[in-house]
């Protein structure tokens, strides 16, 4: 049965919402309503256009027999730096200050809204990027990679800190924890991973950058390629960084343990925002 | 500017699924859109016979004063139990097989569109039901948290087996291990969860359920409320069971290290679709 437009457009957005980066040719469309390439052709000319002026994405229009359509998750600027600062602000919170001058993040990082924002201001940073998958560590760093691997629909993998059972062979690397210069050792399943991978670090927190550090040592290991790292939220640190080329969402610019004060300030990504 | 009926359709399709399970009201449309509250109706009614033709999900209209419209994802009964028998199959994969008769799934929870849908299935099962926080064990249980989660539009909370310096205080309960009865202690940071709410157990695999009946532990200890516990995959358990109502995606029938083969089958969630 033919479907009108008015829900052609809107199952169309679903779809296509969906299933981010991915080519979806006229013809599943076409299909798919029981109606004819022209009108899909026009429909998503309407989606192209509300999607752009909306700051949804962009929809990519691969002309030929193999062509059709891709949605890019963005974000724009506007946006990013609104959100950024409004969680500067609430991370700025003293109530957030734990023994040792670490902030408390947990909550954050379990709030879906947050987490959907973050994904896509991470996913947006590396558009028109060939990833093909997202890594992180265990354990916080968990819903970040998820976040942005749902936006760039490509799979995300967790390097584990303890060994287990359920997780086959592992490649393992040992790296220095620039927090406490303790040696320590990171490890990751053999078959999560292909070689020649092109990857995206993420991670919830970072000081001196040795867990990141650690991370691009396994990256080497499986002979895969390094894309960029960005973090959550990076500290103000006095010391040496393992880590000099990476992105921060965040920045927790100073911590007073004394006056119980936290000072929260959005990291380099802001920066780049023109 | 006005915006016309086609754009306005495409970006409260967007929004609605940005914004599961939140109320919205027709003011905020009809300012959004810059239209009469009369043309966002008759948009709405439009959404809902379309989300409702598809399987996307229910659309809530709450009249009044301080109503407006709740969008509820959901899933298909026929759309679950095709994709819990191709989920089936492919964890019926022999190269799954690790030594000591465990399942390799760390591959399948880090795909992005196998998170989406199992979360949809997930939530669906809990409609109509107030839910305030989902809750699971690290590691391999976040995923599937954070994919419920954003379905259900409520935080998910984070159970470690290990102490964190950056969790600030936190509440522990013993358990025993249901494999290796061992007694085991699990934490959760104290302000991650409020008293009285309604929390939402699941968990990536169950064996014995030791690790579930913790979190039981945990929910009381914080004065909470258990609604109901899911899982990706339970084993099958000759021994007596620490949990007995739960219910489960996918279930792993035999492993034979012998022979090396895996029969996986649908869970009893599958049982319970008409």
């Amino acid at each position: 049965m033919k479907v009108r437009r008015s829900e052609r457009l809107i199952d169309m957005t679903h779809y296509l919402l969906d299933h981010p980066h991915e080519l979806i040719s006229l013809t599943f469309f076409a299909k798919r309503y029981d109606s004819a390439k022209s009108s899909i052709s026009e429909d998503l000319a309407i989606v192209k256009k509300t999607f752009n002026q909306r700051g949804t994405g962009i929809l990519e229009t691969i002309p030929g027999a193999a062509g059709g359509v891709k949605f890019i998750p963005t974000i724009t600027s506007e946006e990013t730096k609104g959100y950024l600062q409004e969680l500067a602000n609430r991370l700025s919170d003293q109530t957030r200050l734990l023994p040792g001058g670490y902030v408390y993040l947990s909550d954050l990082l379990g709030e879906p809204e947050l987490l959907r924002q973050v994904g896509r201001i991470i996913a947006s940073k590396y558009l028109g990027q060939e990833i093909d998958a997202v890594m992180t560590v265990a354990t916080k760093g968990v819903p970040i990679a998820q976040a942005v691997s749902y936006y760039l629909n490509v799979p995300f993998v967790i390097v584990r800190r303890d060994s287990k059972i359920t997780e086959g062979s592992t490649v393992s690397v040992n790296y220095v924890s620039g927090s406490s210069e303790r040696i320590e050792k990171m490890e990751l399943s053999k078959r999560s991973l292909k070689r020649g991978s092109r990857v995206l670090v993420v991670d919830d927190f970072m000081k001196g950058g040795g867990t990141i550090n650690g991370m691009q040592g396994l990256i080497e290991e499986f002979e895969a390629e390094l894309v960029g790292v960005t973090v959550f939220a990076e500290a103000n640190f006095k010391g040496k960084r393992a880590v000099t080329d990476y992105t921060s969402l965040l920045y927790v610019e100073d911590v007073d343990t004394q006056t119980k004060s936290i000072s929260v300030v959005p990291g380099n990504y802001f920066n780049e925002l023109d």
